[in-house]
C-alpha cells in the first residue's frame, strides 16, 4: 500500500497536479504548480523513487527534443470503479491515470435489493482481478455510485426513493470484508460531475451537471472540488417549484420541476397527446406497445412531429427555469446536462437554454455556456475511480 | 509593511487560526492546527520575533495557572474598514484583531457621485488616522464594501442599479493616491457574510446572509470562504421568480422575489391596504405623509394590526419560496436574514421559516438553522476589515 502521509507537501501538490492534468512533461508539471526547476525535480526525482510516478513516452513536439511525460505510476497499484444504476451494474478496474484495465457492463435489478446485487460485484470484482492478474492488496481505493442520496461521510444511503431496502445495507463494509483498500461511496450525479471535472482536466472550478432521468438531480463543483452542502443533500434541485399552480408531486408539493419534466412526466406528457388525436405517430406507438417513453417521444420529436416537439419545449423550458434561479444563486461557469432524457435530442437543449437566459440576469449568463455532457465510454466507472483515488490521497494526508 | 512572503506554511496556518479564532492560548492553537506542541513552539516564537503576534493577558482559568492569550499583534498596522450605504458612509481604523480603534458614521447620499462621496471618505480616513496618531504607512489593508455589484478582481462596480455614474470610478485607484495598502472592493452582502463569518470564530463552513432591503442579495460563504461565482453575480438571488403569474419586475420578467418582498413593494402593498381601507392605521399614516414605507409597515404589524400582518406573511412567504429553491439547491447550515426590511419584526422570520419548511425537502431542513443576522456594533466596517485582512495575507502569500 502507498503511505500518502509520508509524502511532504511540495510532492502532493505534484502528484496532484498531474493527476488532474494527465501527461505533463517536466517543465510543464514545474511551471503549473509554479515551482522553480531545482525544487520540482527533487521532488519528481522523489516520486519517482517511491514508485509513484513514472515517464509514460514522448510526446510530438513541434521541434527539438521530445519532452518525456510523467504520469502516475501503473505500479502504484488500481483503482476499482463501480457504478450501479437502477437497472444496470459496472465493475472497471483502472490505472491511478484512469487508464480502464478492464470494465464489464451487465443489467441488474436494484430493486432485487443490496445483498444479491453486491454478492454479484464482489464476483465480478474478484474475476477483474483475477484476469488482469492484480492480487487483491494491490487495490488502492474503491469508488461506488449509486443511484440515490447518500450521507457521504459514512457512506449510507440516506432514504432512496428508487432503491427501497437499501438504507440499513452498509456498502463499506460490505467491500470491506474482502478488501484492505477505503471505500467511498456516493451519489451518481456527484460522480458524474466528479468524472466531468477530471475529463475537463480540473480547468472549470464552478459548474454544474444536471441529470435528467427518472429524477433530476445536480452535481455542483465548487471551489474546483465536489460540494455536498451541510448535510450531503446539496443538488437535491427536482423539487424545486417552477410553477406554483403546477401537479403535485409525491413530495407532496405542487409544481416540482421533477413531477413537469423528468421522464415519467414526458412519458405521461406523450400518451396524453397520443389519445388526445395531436401525434398519429404517438398514437400509433401507443396501441402497439400499450405505452409510450422518452426514447419514443425524442424518436418522434427527431422526426419532426408537432406534438412531440411541443412536449419536448415544455420540459425544457420547466427545467430551464428551474435553472435560471439556480443561475442566479451561484452563476457557474458551464452547465452540462446528462442522464437519459438528455438522449431525447437537440431540441430540449435548445429549449432549456432559451429558458435560463430568458430568465437569468444578464450578469450571470455573459459567459454561461450550456452544453449536453460529452459522451464517453466508461464515464461512471471513471468517475467512481476518480473518488476513489482522490479521497484515498486526501483521507492519507488528512490523518 | 508586513512580508506576508517571508512567512512559512506553518507560520500562515497558525496567524490564519488565530485570527479567526480571536485570543487562543498557546495549548489551544496548537492543537486547533493539529501541530505538536514543538512544532508550535517554533512558530509561535517566530511570529512573537517578527512582531505578527503578541501576548494579549491572560482569561480566567478554571484552575491552575492562567493560561496566557495570544492574539494578532496591534504593532502589525491597522486596517481600514469603509462601509458605503445607499445613505451613509462609515470609515473605520480596526487592529489585526478586529479591535475597532475609531469609528465615524454620517449620512451621505451615493447618488452624488463617487467623486464628493470619495473625496469626503478620503477626509474622514485623514481625520481618523490623526486622531489615532497612525502614519498613513501603518496602514495594512482597506477594505471597501458598496450597495451594488463588484467585479471582484478589478474591484469596479458592474452596472450598479442603486449608483449611477459609479461603474467608470475605480476606488482602488483613488485611494491607491493616498495610500500603498491593497485596496478591496465588494458588494455590502458579500462583506456581511464575511463580517458574520469571523464573528461566527469560522465554524460555519456553508452559509447564507440574506438583505432585503430596496433589493434582495445574498452573501454565501461555501467551504469556508466567500463564494462569488463564475462572474462575481453569484448570491443574486432578487431576480429568482417566485411566481411566473407574478408583477412585472424592472429587469423585464414577472414575478422576482424583489419585486414582490423588498421594501419598495412591502410599501406599495401597505399604501394599497391603506387605501382599500383594509387598515385605518395605515391610512390615517398615510394621509399625514404622504407615503409609506417598511418601517411603517412594521410598526402596524407589531402593534397587531391584521393588514399589516397578512403583508408582512406574503414577503415573508415569498422570500421563503425563493429560499426553498435555494436551500434544496445548495442545503447550507445556516441562513441569516438582515437588511433593513429585517427590522420589519418577528413575524417575517415566523412566515419565512414555515415557507422554507414547507418547500424544502426534508433532508436538506433537517439541521438547517433560519435567523435575523445577529446585530452588532460595527458590523459593516469590520466585514470590510476582514476582507482587507483576510485579502491582504493571500495576496502576500500568493505573488
Amino acid at each position: 500500500m502507498v503511505d500518502w502521509q509520508r509524502l511532504s507537501v511540495g510532492e502532493r501538490t505534484l502528484l496532484e497536479r498531474l493527476f488532474w492534468a494527465g501527461g505533463l512533461s517536466r517543465g510543464e508539471l514545474a511551471q503549473s504548480v509554479d515551482f522553480s526547476k531545482s525544487k520540482a525535480n527533487l521532488a519528481i526525482a522523489s516520486l519517482i523513487g517511491r514508485g509513484l510516478i513514472e515517464d509514460s513516452g514522448t510526446q510530438p513536439s513541434s521541434g527539438g527534443r521530445r519532452p518525456e511525460l510523467l504520469r502516475l505510476s501503473h505500479g502504484m497499484g488500481v483503482l476499482v470503479g463501480i457504478d450501479i444504476g437502477a437497472t444496470s451494474l459496472d465493475v472497471a478496474l483502472l490505472a491511478p491515470d484512469m487508464t480502464v484495465l478492464d470494465h464489464h457492463a451487465e443489467p441488474a435489478d436494484v430493486r432485487a435489493g443490496p445483498v444479491p446485487v453486491f454478492g454479484r460485484v464482489r464476483d465480478l470484482l474478484r474475476a477483474a482481478l483475477a484476469r488482469c492478474g492484480v492480487a487483491p492488496e494491490r487495490v488502492l481505493g474503491i469508488g461506488v455510485g449509486v443511484p440515490g442520496p447518500v450521507a457521504f461521510d459514512s457512506g449510507m444511503l440516506v432514504n432512496p426513493p428508487l432503491l427501497p431496502g437499501w438504507e440499513s445495507f452498509s456498502i463499506r463494509d460490505c467491500l470491506g470484508e474482502e478488501y484492505r483498500a477505503p471505500v467511498f461511496v456516493d451519489n451518481d450525479v456527484n460522480v458524474m460531475a466528479l468524472g466531468t471535472h477530471w475529463r475537463l482536466r480540473g480547468r472549470l472550478q464552478n459548474f454544474l451537471v444536471i441529470k435528467i432521468g427518472t429524477g433530476i438531480g445536480c452535481g455542483v463543483i465548487c471551489h474546483g472540488t465536489v460540494y455536498r452542502g451541510a448535510d450531503g443533500s446539496a443538488g437535491d434541485v427536482g423539487h424545486i417549484c417552477v410553477d406554483p399552480q403546477g401537479p403535485l408531486c409525491h413530495c407532496g408539493n405542487a409544481g416540482c420541476v421533477e413531477a413537469m419534466a423528468a421522464g415519467p412526466a414526458i412519458a405521461r406528457m406523450a400518451e396524453a397527446a397520443a389519445l388526445a388525436g395531436d401525434s398519429p405517430r404517438l398514437k400509433d406507438l401507443l396501441d402497439r406497445n400499450g405505452s409510450l417513453s422518452p426514447v419514443d417521444l425524442g424518436n418522434a420529436s427527431r422526426a419532426g412531429d408537432a406534438a412531440a416537439n411541443a412536449i419536448v419545449q415544455q420540459a425544457g423550458g420547466q427545467v430551464g427555469r428551474m435553472l435560471a434561479a439556480v443561475v442566479n444563486f451561484f452563476n457557474p461557469s458551464h452547465i452540462f446536462i446528462g442522464g437519459g432524457v438528455a438522449n431525447i435530442g437537440p431540441l430540449l437543449l435548445a429549449s432549456i437554454r432559451q429558458s435560463v437566459y430568458r430568465r437569468s440576469l444578464a450578469l450571470s449568463t455573459r459567459h454561461l455556456d450550456i452544453q449536453y455532457v460529452p459522451q464517453v465510454d466508461s464515464a461512471g466507472v471513471i468517475g467512481s475511480a476518480v473518488l476513489a483515488l482522490q479521497e484515498t490521497m486526501l483521507a492519507g494526508g488528512r490523518a
